[in-house]
C-alpha cells in the first residue's frame, strides 16, 4: 500500500497538486485496503483524500466505521454525518489544501458542480484528474500477478466441476446459479460480474441474462464467468456443444479459437494496444464472418473485471510487460447461436504468460 | 411506457428543451422496457434519446441489439459503433434538436465535458437536468403497486421457507448463497442487492459482508435480502436470534419494532419526509441509543431498490399517495451486534398500505 501512496503522492507534487479525493471504488482498495461496497456510484462508501504531504485520510459514513477501521489501520478515519461536502469544507483549509484534483472519469457531473461551488466558497482550486491512480493500476506487480493466477485457478476449478454435470434440461438460470454457488463454497468473495450462461439462439447476444430457457443437445452454449478472490479478479469464457456438434459449429468454433491464437501471439510489451485487436480481427474478417464480431477483442482484468487496458481498435497505447488482458474473440449469429472463447494473459517483454490452464475448447 | 413518455415530452416543452437524453438504467427500462444491464456508469448498455417531437430512440451497440429490438419495439433502434457522441454528432441535427437535456446525475464529469464540447461543435445547446423521470417514477400507480407487492411477496416466500433450515453452524456466505439461489428457483430475475447475512459483532456493521463465519445461539443475526421480479424490487430485513434470547437483546428488539411502528403511523400523503424519520428516531434517542441508530430510516423502491424518496432527516420533501417506501429503523452496538426490521409500505391519503405479511419479529 506504501509503495503505490507513495507514486501517487509524487505524481501530485510534479502536477503541483495539493490532494487527491478518491471515488473510484476500486482505486480506493488499491491505495488503502478498504473494501466497502457501493451501492451505485450515488451511494458511495466512502472517499480516500491523498495529500501530496501528510497523512492519508479516509472519509465515510457510520454504517462502514468499523470496517474501515480494520480495514485501513493507516489512514486517518473521519465520518461525514452531514455529507462529503461539509466535511470537506472544513478539512481542507485545516489540511492547507489549496489545489485539489478529483476523479473526473467517476464523478457524476451534478456531484462536481456541488464540488467547485463549494471549494469557490473556500477559494480552494479544482482540478478534474482522469485516470491517474488506474494506470498505476494497470501494470501489476508480481504479487498481484500471483493473486490473479490464483483466482483464475480456482475460476477454472469451479469451471470443471460444473462442466462434468453439464447435461440437456438443466436451465441457464439454474446453471449459472449453481456456478456462483460454488464459487462462494469454495472460497472467492463473490462472482466478478454477473454470470452469463446463454445457449441456442440466446448465445446470439454477446451479454445475454441467463434465462429459463433449458440446454439443448446440438446447440452452442456460452459460459462466461469469473470470481473475486483476495480482491482480485479472473474472467474466462468457454463454448460447449453437448451431444453431437455439426460441421457449422465445428468450422465457427475452429476459426474463434484461431483468432483467439492469434490474438495472443501478437501480444508483447511495446505493442500498440489496437495492433492486437486487428491480428485475432484478420483471422474472422477473411473468413468472411466480420460483421458478426462486434466488440472488442479483450481488457484488463485486475481489483476490477474491466479495466485498462482495453484491447480494442480504437485504443493506440502501447502494451506494457505486467499488463494482464483477456483474449476473447467472438462470432455471434442471429437466430443461431454464438461461439465466444476467453482467456486471461499477461503481457511480457517478448510475449505472453498464458494464465489459463483450462483446455476445454479443444474438445469438439 | 405511452403515457410515461407523453409525461416527460410534456416536460419538456414546458422547459422549451428539444429532448431528453437518458443515462440512468433505470429511467431507461422505465419508458422504454429495455432491460439490457450496465457493467457500471463507464459501460452504458444504452441510451434513450426522447425527442418533444417525434419517435423516441434507442441508442446502443451491437452486443445489445437483439435485446433492445424485442424490449423496445416502439423505439428507433440505432447502433454506434463509433461511441455515443459521434451517433448524436450526426442524430442531433437531422432531428431538428437545438436544445438537448442530459441527466446530470447520472453523467460523468468527463463524459459531460465531451457532451458539451461535441455540442459547440454543431451550435446546440446543453443542459444538465436532474431527477426529471425519477420523479415520475417516485409515485407508483396502481399497476406497479401490484408488481411490487408480487415481489415482496416471493421475497417473503424465500426467507419462510430459508427461516424454517436456520440452525447453529451454518455460516453467513452460504446462507446467503442459499437465499439468493432460492430467489432464482422461484423465479425472481435477480436479487435487488447483495444479500446481507451478519451474525454477532458482524450485525453491528450496516452494510457488513457475509463471512465464512458460522452462525451461534443467542446472537443477533440480520437477514437484510430483496429480489426482482417483473423489473420491480422487494427489501425486507428480519433480525432472528437462535436458541435463547438474552434480556438486552428481547429489549433492544422491542424498542427497535417500537420505532418501527412510530415510524410507519407517521406516514400519510402530505407528511414532510424529515418528520417521518424524526417519528422513529425519536423513541430511539429517548431511549438512550441515539448514537447506535447512523442511517436514515428509509427509502423508495421500485425499479430501482434505492430510488426517491429518501426518509432522511435532511429530506424536506412531502410525501406522495402512491410513493412506496421502507421504514427500517436500526440499532447496531460495537462489539455486541444489531438488530434492524424493514418493512415496504405504500403512501396512501391518509396513512398506508402494510405491503409485508411477514410477521417474524414477533417470535421472540
Amino acid at each position: 500500500m506504501n509503495k503505490r501512496l507513495s507514486k501517487i503522492r509524487a505524481s501530485l507534487k510534479r502536477r503541483k497538486i495539493d490532494a487527491l479525493l478518491v471515488s473510484q471504488p476500486d482505486n480506493r482498495r488499491y491505495l488503502s485496503g478498504y473494501s466497502g461496497s457501493d451501492h451505485g456510484i450515488s451511494e458511495s462508501a466512502g472517499f480516500l483524500l491523498i495529500p501530496a504531504k501528510g497523512e492519508p485520510h479516509l472519509l465515510t459514513d457510520s454504517r462502514f466505521k468499523l470496517q474501515a477501521e480494520k480495514e485501513s489501520a493507516n489512514f486517518v478515519i473521519t465520518l461525514y454525518p452531514g455529507g462529503l461536502l461539509k466535511l470537506l469544507e472544513k478539512l481542507l483549509p485545516s489540511l492547507g489544501i489549496k489545489k485539489l484534483a478529483f476523479e473526473s472519469h467517476y464523478t457524476l457531473y451534478s456531484t462536481a458542480l456541488a464540488l467547485e461551488k463549494m471549494a469557490a466558497k473556500i477559494n480552494i482550486k479544482i482540478v478534474g484528474l482522469k485516470g491517474l491512480v488506474e494506470n498505476f493500476r494497470a501494470r501489476k506487480t508480481a504479487d498481484e500477478i500471483s493473486l490473479i493466477q490464483r483466482s483464475v485457478a480456482l475460476n477454472e476449478d469451479v469451471f470443471q466441476e460444473v462442466y462434468k454435470q453439464l447435461h440437456p434440461g438443466i436451465t441457464e438460470i439454474k446453471l449459472a446459479g449453481i456456478i456462483e454457488n460454488l464459487m462462494i463454497d469454495k472460497g472467492a468473495e463473490q462472482p466478478s460480474f454477473s454470470t452469463i450462461v446463454a445457449s441456442g439462439p440466446n448465445a446470439a447476444q454477446p451479454h445475454a441474462v441467463p434465462s429459463h430457457r433449458p440446454l439443448r443437445e446440438g446447440e452452442t452454449l456460452i459460459i462466461d464467468m469469473g470470481l473475486v478472490l483476495d480482491g482480485y479478479c479472473s474472467d474466462m469464457t468457454r463454448t460447449i456443444i453437448l451431444g453431437r456438434p455439426d460441421k457449422k459449429s465445428v468450422d465457427l468454433f475452429r476459426l474463434v479459437r484461431k483468432a483467439q491464437l492469434a490474438g495472443i501471439a501478437a501480444i508483447k510489451d511495446g505493442v500498440i494496444a489496437a495492433h492486437v485487436d486487428l491480428a485475432a480481427r484478420k483471422i474472422i474478417n477473411d473468413a468472411g464472418y466480420g460483421d458478426y464480431f462486434g466488440h472488442g477483442l479483450g481488457h484488463g482484468v485486475g481489483l476490477a473485471v474491466h479495466e485498462a487496458p482495453s484491447l480494442s481498435s480504437r485504443n493506440r497505447k502501447k502494451l506494457r510487460a505486467g499488463m494482464v488482458v483477456t483474449v476473447e474473440p467472438g462470432i455471434y449469429i442471429p437466430d443461431w447461436g454464438g461461439i465466444r472463447l476467453e482467456n486471461m494473459v499477461v503481457v511480457k517483454k517478448n510475449g505472453i504468460k498464458n494464465l489459463n490452464k483450462d483446455m476445454t475448447f479443444l474438445d469438439i
